[in-house]
């Protein structure tokens, strides 16, 4: 099967004190810091309803894994069995997509500290998304 | 800011009765119907250990989303006051990629049927990721 490809043009990227992937915490709520989401100032219309205490989900472009990864040993302990990628949360896979739930802390223009998220430092911020209430809510 | 571009490859495609964006139901939980997961024959080894029955988290690529769009109408309803892109789940955005929470019914080799999936036909798959259980069950 042949495919388009398509281009990502981030919209910020992550500020953390977070820059070595060994040193990373798996997932945000295992003792991830806060963490800076400095969008592009062309990207202020966008998120101008974003407030403080909401509940976003992030998506990012996880630049420093392997694409050509199907599958892994989970939690990159060589004790676990193999498994297929698309079963794991492994940033190594084929489109390198982090997705994170965190909540708003602080915002300053197009800057906007957030809870316990586990990317790395500079890690480029592809969308971000509410967390939709159940159907009967919305 | 400048940043790096980055360069999607599918994974496959949907295969959805549902062709036309304005008959499409604004989320799976409004009415979509069952649709295929259409893999690429080449990503066997990733999707190998997803079984039936399971929650998964289908990413897509909304090919026929507009990427310039900031603001827009939610649920596309004109009396609904305008709202930065990033606080809705509106496809037109600057990456517009689809977040689907559906449930696997039958896997056939490479391809798997899902439940509620409100993409429509041919829409690009770019990634399968778990739902995470509590993070004291990981």
């Amino acid at each position: 099967m042949s495919h388009a490809e398509y281009l990502l043009r981030p919209i910020g990227r992550v500020e953390s004190v977070l820059v070595d992937r060994d040193a990373a915490p798996k997932q945000g709520d295992e003792g991830a810091p806060d963490a800076w989401l400095v969008f592009d100032p062309g990207m202020r219309e966008g998120i101008r309803d974003i407030g403080v205490g909401t509940e976003i989900i992030v998506l990012t472009w996880l630049d420093r894994a392997s694409r050509d990864v199907l599958v892994v040993h989970p939690r990159g302990d060589p004790d676990n069995p193999l498994r297929g990628v698309f079963s794991t949360r492994s940033p190594d896979r084929p489109n390198p997509i982090g997705l994170h739930r965190v909540q708003v802390l602080v915002i300053d223009g197009t800057r906007m500290r957030v809870r316990n998220l586990e990317a790395l430092d500079a890690t480029p911020i592809l969308d971000i998304k509410p967390v939709l209430a159940p159907a009967t809510e919305r």
